[in-house]
Formats: structure tokens, sequence, C-alpha cells
């Protein structure tokens, strides 16, 4: 005799940071909530080799890059990531980077939480401070910075970040994510600081093969990142500060300048 | 017939940040370094639990904290650092939290390099970003925070960090480490600048079973953090800013004050 019973499906939301882009540097927990997911909802960001962690049956569903595409608005994929754990169970939304670091995480949290879904978090390694750390530059170093400030490029309106310009006032390590598009007008804003010499540095696919780096200065990271074919095919991270000298490309900029120079 | 060869030994020196305390926050890749080590050298904020992915044979070394112990400064870190990678080959330096966060990594590198010992980095998890978070605190989000400003509460020469008075004056997260001893002088730099009544959270050993927090204002924090117990025996991290408002310990203030208020 065969009974059929109807499976009682527990929903469950797991947000959990990928990490810059290598796909060893997610956490263990990620992968152990990976193995346990009925469903996974990734972003452009996440490398795809990730998804083998979860079982083979899971649904692993592309929800684009949420910030910047219009198919897959934050809106569409809380309610997707919704949908997916009310009749499937246990969804893991895997998000490139950390959660909360201009991650949209807490709208996710507070999406799941108003349909009363349990939530469980596992933070990542934030590309902010591990991309520069990667390239040998220490976004903290006695005598160089004791400070790090993390800004976005835009506000949520489009518009330059008012706060990059008191950024650009301070002595912290000035890390900018999503600003390439406007880097003429950040270097601006800290030549107007007199700190046309300040170190400088541009990064894209930080952690990955495909990496791309400029070392410079204030003055001449816009052309220096041009020059290195640095675009907006992937995530571009702008650092600004003394910590920049460690890195070992300024040696040159080092000789070239005879080095250290008074800020003009 | 016995033959002994000489076996050439080539040092190697993998700077591994083990993240903020559960040791399932620490990396892939960090495990795979540990598993091809034959010296661990770790500090008193790792798991000692992350020595079981070494080998049974690797030798580890316990370093205390040394940011905090004078039997274990940071020149004789570097020191055993270099004589272990010289002597026994491939070291892993596992660190709490991540490495370049006040974290001395670079100190580390730099003298690795002096040696010309070959040196790999593997990022951790930072507190400052993911302690927080795991609350339910997002350090950035909209309409609450666009940047977050990671601070120590004490530079190299022990005195309170000047940046703070800035930070107090800033919108940003303002995410203090290193700071709990001063929290009375910290407090009175938001206090100046009409801040009393931001909110503000006290938490320690985060992503720990024994992780403690207090959710309040500036004004009340202090007396706050010391009913919850919270002291100096394990790591303690400060948290400033409207994003605290989204704890969900910050309904009771927001019910008790009518919330939200001018800032007095």
């Amino acid at each position: 005799m065969i009974t059929t019973e109807k499976q009682y499906i527990e929903p469950k939301i797991t947000l959990v940071g990928a990490g810059p882009g290598d796909p060893d540097l997610i956490s263990i927990k990620g992968v152990k909530a990976l193995r346990q997911a009925n469903v996974v909802l990734y972003d452009a960001l996440v490398d795809e080799r990730l998804l083998a962690y979860a079982p083979e049956d899971a649904i692993k569903v592309f929800v684009g890059n949420p910030s910047g595409d219009e198919n897959f608005s934050q809106e569409v994929v809380n309610k997707l990531m919704v949908d997916y754990a009310l009749n499937f169970g246990h969804v893991v939304r895997l998000k490139g980077g950390d959660l909360f670091v201009f991650g949209r995480g807490y709208d996710e949290l507070d999406f799941a939480a108003s349909y009363s879904i349990e939530t469980d978090i596992v933070p990542g390694i934030s590309s902010a401070i591990s991309v520069p750390g990667l390239q040998g530059i220490p976004v903290t170093h006695r005598g160089y910075s004791e400070s790090l400030w993390i800004l976005s490029g835009t506000d949520s309106r489009g518009n330059l970040s008012p706060e990059l310009k008191d950024a650009a006032k301070s002595r912290a390590t000035v890390v900018v994510l999503l600003g390439y598009d406007r880097l003429d007008e950040i270097v601006e804003l800290f030549q107007l600081e007199g700190k046309g010499r300040l170190p400088a540095a541009v990064i894209q696919n930080g952690s990955m093969p495909n990496e791309r780096v400029a070392i410079g200065l204030v003055n001449t990271i816009q052309e220096l990142a041009e020059e290195k074919g640095i675009d907006n095919s992937g995530p571009v991270l702008l650092v600004f500060g003394s910590a920049v000298e460690l890195h070992h490309d300024f040696q040159r900029i080092r000789q070239f300048f005879e080095w250290p120079l008074d800020q003009d």
C-alpha cells in the first residue's frame, strides 16, 4: 500500500556573503548553508563554481545585479526569495562581497521578516578591505593611516555622495565602491583639498585572475586606470591614502618624484 | 643501506585572517593554507578548534595578543615567524579578525620580505563589519547610513585617537575597535556634537556563544554596557549611528522615547 504524505515545508532564508570574487574566499559557514539549500538565488558578482556546494537537485536562480539590472530590481529579488522559501523551504541568498557594505542585505532581511520567515546571516569578506589587502595595501598601518572610511560613489538618487567631500578632508584611508564612473569628480574633491599628490589606487576584479590594478597619485590615477584598461565590466574599487605608498608598484613613483614630497 | 638526505626547506609565510571568532567564519582558502602548514602561529583571538585543520605533526605555537601582551611583542612574533619559516618551511600566521584592520599584518609582511621569504595573504572577515551585521545592524543602509568609518580607540601612543572627533561630526556609521576603555571620552565627543540621542551599541565577543550586546543611545550606552556585564575579557566593538536603530532591541527605546525625536 502506498501512502502519500503532504510534506511540510519550513521556509527559511539564509543570506550568505560570497566574498570579493575568488570562490575560495567564502566562509566554511557559507559552504555549510549552501549544502543545506533547497534553492540558491545568486547574483552577477558570485562565481558560479560556488553553486557546486549546493545539492545537485537544488534550484539555482540567477538574479542579475540588483543594483544595476532593471530586470532584477531589489523588489523582484525580494519577492522571488520569499516565494521560493514558501514553496521550497531553505533559500540561500548568495551575494557578492559582504551583505551590508552597500549590499542591500538589510532590505532582504526586512522583507523576509515581514512574512515572518526565519532568517540567518553569514557575513562575507568585504572587498573594501580584502581587495586592497590582497594587493599588499593595508587599509590601516601605523604611521600611514589610523582609520578607514568606506563610501559609495553615488547616493541612492545617483548623485555624487555628499560625504566624499568630508572623506577627502580626512586622514582616513578612503575606499570608494561603485565610484569609477565618477572618478573625475572624486579626484577633483581631493585636489580641492590640496591632495593632488596623495597616493591612490584603482583595482578592478580584485582577487580574480582578470584583476587590473593602477597605482599612482590623485593627479594621475584616472589616466593610469584608463591605460591599464580598467572599465566597468567588473567591480572597481578606488583607494585614496598614504597606505597606497606601500604597494610595490609605488617604488617607481617614489623614484620619479624623489618621494616623499610636500603636498602641493 | 640507509642514505640520509638533507631535506631542502623552502620557507614560506601565509598570513591568514581567522575572522571575528566563530571558527566557521574562516575562509576555505584559510583552511587550505592550514592543511599545508608545517607551523601555525596563532594569537589569543583565534579559536583553537581551527588548529585541527593543520596536520597533526605541525608545530602549533601560541603567541598571545601581540598588541597587548608584553611577553609577545610584535618584534618577538615577527622573529618567531621568520625563525620557524627558515627552519621548518611553511608557517601559517593565523590572526583574529582581518589582517589589516588594526591587525598589524603589514608589519609581519614587511618583516618577512626583509628576509626575502615568500608571503601569501588570505584575508579574513573583519569584525568591524560582521559583528554588527550578525546582530542585524547593517553598517550601511539607505536612509540610515551611506558610509562606514572604522577607527581604533587609541593611537599608537595610547592617546585617544584624534580622528574620533571628526568621526563624531560625520554622518557615517562609526565603528570603534579597541575603544571600550575610553568609552566615556568617546561618548563625550558625540555629546559635544549634540548627538546625545544618536543610537549606539557595544558588542563583546561578537559571533561567539558568550556574546554580550548593549543597545541604546550615546547618553545611556555606557551604563547599559556595564549593566550587561561587558568588560575587557574579550574583544569589544563600539557602534555609533542611525543604523543601530534597526536592531530589534531598539524597539523598546523607540517606545520609551516616542522615537523619532529631534536631536538635542
